[in-house]
């Protein structure tokens, strides 16, 4: 077989037929239980050559949604640093996103979780479960209590992003991200750090 | 004319006629510019006929929203009692709205705002700034931080709906209601009652 220089078509074509078997896979069984082998098997394709054009799955799942940006390195960067200052760094880093070019793309892939099921799924278990508690691990004290605090991380982070966004609530919608910063950051922070008696409390 | 008993046709017609009038209008003007009279004059009937049907505004548009409950009477009522509580009490009443029978399409309302610009629009005047704001003014001190304030509330209540109904995030998704409002309760009311100063210092 004679390669051919410039574009190649086919591996267009192969590219596409992989994102195609990720995305009704990642829809039938949700981040967790989809795996590069079985994509690949859909796609007909070798799964070396999943890795070769998307890297990981996380990668592979990041290209399915057009995500614009990882959030798979971001947050854990976020949550690195001054551990009492965590919650503002991470309101910081969404309001930085949101704001930037790359923020209409993010709102997007948002929007569509909101009135898709597979899209909720996807975003629920990936962003929450893989990248946040993985995450917020590392400054939560008690394991047991990630999942939790997690969530309600992420109720005051996806409520901001519909108030300012979404719904567009003024003065919220056009407030400088520092304002909002110190608005947000410290309840974000009580989630993350602060006790929280009753809600760990033994039923 | 002889008025014949029973089911009349016509009302029903007439009022289709006005509520068709009135959501055409909403979407045009906003709730704040949309007026009784003018939502007559379109739908070709007297003024005092609209108020014999729905009432006042705030109720023709609940009709037109097809909302469940009044939150222009809920809200208020929630706010009203101990000023120190009043975080715990909206989160509460939030929470048992979506909770009961009525949540559904309390839930479709919402998720219509998140794809629909008018009904985004509508939300956000109405329940903002009709509603929460008025009622929220009752028990924040400056009344110049009202506004702000009430939409840092709006994004904490938005974010919970999000978070437990729409992406059904574990174990937030499954929480006794209680234990919400012991973890979203304080951060309410701190951006109902407690001191901001980094948010409302002059630029």
């Amino acid at each position: 077989m004679v390669r051919r220089s410039g574009r190649r078509p086919g591996n267009q074509d192969t590219r596409t037929s992989i994102l195609e078997a990720a995305r009704a896979s990642f829809a039938e069984k949700g981040y967790d239980k989809a795996s590069i082998r079985g994509i690949a098997g859909d796609a007909g394709v070798d799964p070396a050559l999943v890795h070769h054009y998307f890297g990981n799955k996380e990668k592979l799942f990041l290209a399915v949604m057009n995500a614009p940006i990882n959030p798979g390195e971001l947050i854990p960067q976020a949550l690195s640093g001054p551990r009492d200052q965590a919650g503002e760094r991470l309101i910081r880093l969404a309001l930085t996103v949101w704001d930037s070019p790359a923020g209409a793309a993010a709102l997007a892939v948002f929007r569509s979780a909101l009135s898709n099921e597979w899209t909720a799924r996807l975003l629920r278990e990936f962003v929450v479960t893989q990248i946040l508690r993985r995450a917020a691990g590392e400054i939560i004290d008690d394991p047991a209590e990630a999942p939790m605090r997690t969530a309600l991380v992420a109720t005051q982070i996806a409520g901001t992003m519909v108030a300012r966004y979404v719904l567009r609530v003024e003065p919220l919608a056009s407030a400088e991200p520092e304002v909002l910063v110190a608005a947000i950051g410290p309840n974000i922070q009580r989630f993350l750090t602060e006790p929280l008696p009753e809600v760990f409390k033994q039923p």
